[in-house]
């Protein structure tokens, strides 16, 4: 479908680390990785590494109780020292910063987008994707992970009475990636030395069904064109297809 | 391309104000209403009105001195009462909440995007974009006229002899709306009753020229299909297009 | 009546504007100007703008339930760039200043002054005083706008059946402006200019009945004598007798 | 002038500690009471206790630098227990209230009225009252004592040749005293008990020579009239002028 | 006791106050300084003064009703001006830093260790200890001077019958001292020149039968021996028995 | 020295996880664990996990400036879900906590202690120490760990020229370990389920060579005897001794 756009017609650069435009980076997921959370993974994509735990609590916010449905939300943050350079810590600046706030509620409305709330009956679940090593997408692997930590601890509230056993809470699964213009070319999943780069920079969050949770497409340079977007797009969508894979792979030897 | 869509297919429920799917808000601009900002203009999508500000000062923060380059940066607010229920001051907790955030990165990014940090020379704009009254689309709204404020401080720079009249600082020019899926059927300028029943619900940025610079759609309810983004970015190019007009027009008569 | 005084005995010099020294700047009061308050008023003292809303909520903070008395309370806030430079948000900042703090407090007690609590039953009303320009006089402007709001908000009230048609809830109007002793000579309702050149500066609250609510007087040059301060006296209560004329002209055409 | 107003017509009601209507509670004043500071007194009106210091640095603030001209700032704040009920501390709140931000800008204010800043030179000098007990008119003492730990202050500059011993650096002296009107009449100087029930509650500041720094008048119940407060003002002179009596001896003890 | 340790066998230098090595600054204690708290006491040790409040209250925080115990806690802070140098207010600054966080929770944890919070009841007694001057040992005079601030509320809540008269709260008394190697030697109660020359620091909390509380010993400069740790503790023993003489007598004079 | 205190006369309970008195959990260090950090280490001891990182820069903080001498500071902080129940962000509570700020500045104090700021020269050393597990020990893991963290920076350093490979910068090692009293008997090394029950709790800093850095002992329930506190030091030099083998063969691997 992109053949004929002109952002495709040239040659693209070899990537820095040897990669097909439209290939992954090596993804591995450690489901289990908190010892004191109810669920949890580690997620890689290349070198950046999150930490995603989910924690399942009884009962909802005032606002929300004696309506039978339930509450998740998320919280990201980046070790100080997850960068190439020492980031100054929020905790003691004393206030979260716009790009925290932003990313945590994007992850937030991601995980929502395939819960059955009234499903998940009056149950808390919060999310907190912490970023040990950052090398471009750490949103998207802390969407990524964050769904296997969820699904994880809704296997625990299964077990333990908390959600009954043919409640369907999760409706699908969801994963992200991200896509950019790099030199002209359509890309996906940027490490950092590419992400500074990008013309054009897009997150997409995707369900298992292959439908949009979330399009955030940002021209960093030069406005885009309505091909160059479609292009990205269907990249974003294999992507996520392949991250789907891999989801469920990981669950299924997380629970056998 | 998406005649045969689901999502168009229905014969749309007449929306709450008469209006078309693909129809604006009645839109007013009125440029220079503050009289202490070198730009101004009071911008109004049906009942929202936004007061956009540029201050234009000489010089840029330390880290950019001596790059013979300029910043733009952005803030949005919403006046406590703003809003159908008092909301308390931002001051007043002491600390900017993630929604404001993210609304001044998004209205900083898309002028950003049209401007010509060199031809700018090492001075500093802040647009400043106050929600006096809110009925959906406050960003959208804030953006277009934070546009207007921002030609009419870079005409009081070249008047002043801060830029040089032929420095083509403005490399285009900006508007943005909102688009959604509301009852299953594509429309665009959501207002508040709107809004809040949407499915999903998208904001696009388009320069003059129709490339975009900001797409951020986001899954309210269920996950939106590819036709359906589709349909949306559709209306959005329609929407703005108009907008530049507007714009067009309101700049021609106050430089009149 | 003040022509013994040894203050006014020299010939004053003419004013920035060419007004008399007793003379008010031209007023301007726009009842109803936000659409979402139950009551507001947009209030013009000369170049000086404040927008005043007043918001009416059923029920009182946790602290005075069940006395059967209502609460009202003020604030104040400046858009960053309603001074001739641009002032950097309060809740950017993180905190509230000196200036603002003693300045709501200020509108809140003026208010409170007027009304009858106990009529006002278990009931709250939160007044904003937002300035979209400042040229001088902005506390006094927000004092005298306030009242339109909340005497709009409490027609609004009656209206809705949250307090009886017969509680005289408002005992009097209120209303305040500034006087200052400028090159030696008292003057009334001073601008921007005129204020940062006085040696002292005061600003009066008074009642429609004419009597004090608040007397604050400052020396910012040389401490003054207690026939400058009767002076100044007199000057404010011709002034304020003539806003609460304006007040009720108002209120009679926004209740028309 | 007052003698056939209504307010001083009724005969007044005893005031609970036996004091006449225009008399001061006992003052005590400890130059020298902290061991630190430049300059400091410890200052008693009745129950009351503020201990002020007076902190004197060379230079003064950028903004200030090179124009050869002084700086004098306050701070007052009251420590926890200095009233019946403990109150939490704001540092541990984590900011300032209004009344403190109020009280400190009237000391700075103040102090500020009696000082040739030429004459000082570029040197700052930090007043902090602390309040160590709390029974009505602290603010009041703490600009009567602050004048004290300033005087001293500058004595030690003197000295030390950080000010020429011809610069009058002190025009005049400053102090404060609250009256009121509790139970109908004008009364002098109230302590807790008087205060919590006065109708009319005013702060004035006044020099040495009886003029005017500072009225502060505010109706906490009824409005006031004129003759009301032109009784307060000339109870006020009264006491002020004793307190500048006060002021002097313990200065020349102190310079003994 | 201490005469064969290696960190004595050299004969120490004099003091700069001529004391000997084991011997305690003048300590002055004046129980009931603060009118308004249920108990208090001014403290001193040599040039430290601290004034120390006890708050008695009914009930208990949330988290503990209903579970018949108590609650103690305490907060200590300094005046800006107790130091040498003017040190910015934490109230200013909108956050408490780690020394005050350190010193509060030690001098809490202190005084709790010989609290019977059973025999307390569901009270709550806030201790306040704030730095008047500060010459070293600011925190073990506050510890000293809030145990007797502690009883006298105690006192107070029995006289009271808040507390039965035969509840034994008070297991034990408590007091804390600094003792430190400065060249080379131990000493004991080191004021501030000292302070900021030694190698090692140690403050040690004792209760009246002389069983530690606390022991918090930090190498400034060269880490310790534990030859160098015992003579340490030894002579912190010695003079905690000493301030426990001096806290009973003080007592004793305030019950008389 | 400690076989007949009556502390360890009785003979004590087994440790839940069957340990003996005197026993380390299990440690393991993993050099290198961070990506980004010019040194870095992931310490366990048992289930606690902490990601140390040590981040080098060039240049020192101002006031430090000149003085040839470098600078070394650490901070501290715990994932959300370190715990068994998530516990809130401090940056989302907008401040630092008392424990946190005590145990960040007891990290850096530690580490200093064994560092030759001449040698490091004017150079600044991050440490950060983010606790992902939390069962005790935390800040004896995080010392432990940071050392590695700090001595691989230094060997970078070397490496890259800024500081010369001759410099000694490193005096010692350092470690540190908790020791406590639980059921009367002291024990080494305290997980969760014996720290909450500890009658005494003492967290000690030991150099390589056997000295102590700090000692900090904290009688939770009863304060505790000379001779208990005997016996928990000599635990402690044992358990540091061997902590400080693990090190040196941890850094043996790293560098070959």
């Amino acid at each position: 479908m992109t053949e004929q756009t002109p952002a495709t017609a040239q040659t693209p650069a070899a990537r820095p680390d040897g990669r097909a435009a439209d290939e992954l980076r090596p993804v591995h997921i450690t489901p289990g990785f908190s010892k004191q959370a109810e669920g949890s993974a580690l997620i890689e994509f290349g070198n950046t590494r999150v930490l995603c735990t989910a924690s399942f609590t009884e009962g909802v916010p005032r606002w929300l109780k004696g309506q039978g449905t339930g509450w998740v939300t998320a919280e990201y943050a980046m070790l100080p020292r997850a960068t190439n350079e020492r980031s100054q810590r929020e905790s003691v600046k004393g206030k979260i910063g716009g790009r925290t706030h932003e990313i945590s509620r994007l992850i937030g409305r991601s995980l929502r987008a395939v819960i059955d709330m009234d499903a998940l009956g009056e149950n808390t679940i919060v999310l907190d994707c912490d970023v040990l090593d950052a090398d471009g997408g750490t949103r998207t692997a802390a969407i990524t992970g964050a769904y296997i930590a969820l699904a994880r601890a809704l296997d625990w509230a299964v077990e333990q009475g908390h959600v009954r056993r043919d409640a369907a809470v999760l409706k699908d699964s969801v994963s992200a990636i991200s896509v950019g213009i790099v030199d002209g070319a359509p890309v996906l999943d940027l490490p950092y030395v590419e992400d500074v780069k990008a013309e054009t920079d897009m997150n997409v969050v995707v369900t298992g069904s292959g439908d949009f949770v979330e399009v955030q497409g940002t021209a960093e340079g030069a406005p885009f064109r309505r091909a160059e977007l479609d292009a990205l797009l269907d990249l974003a969508v294999g992507g996520t297809a392949r991250l789907a894979q891999r989801q469920a792979e990981a669950l299924r030897q997380a629970r056998a």
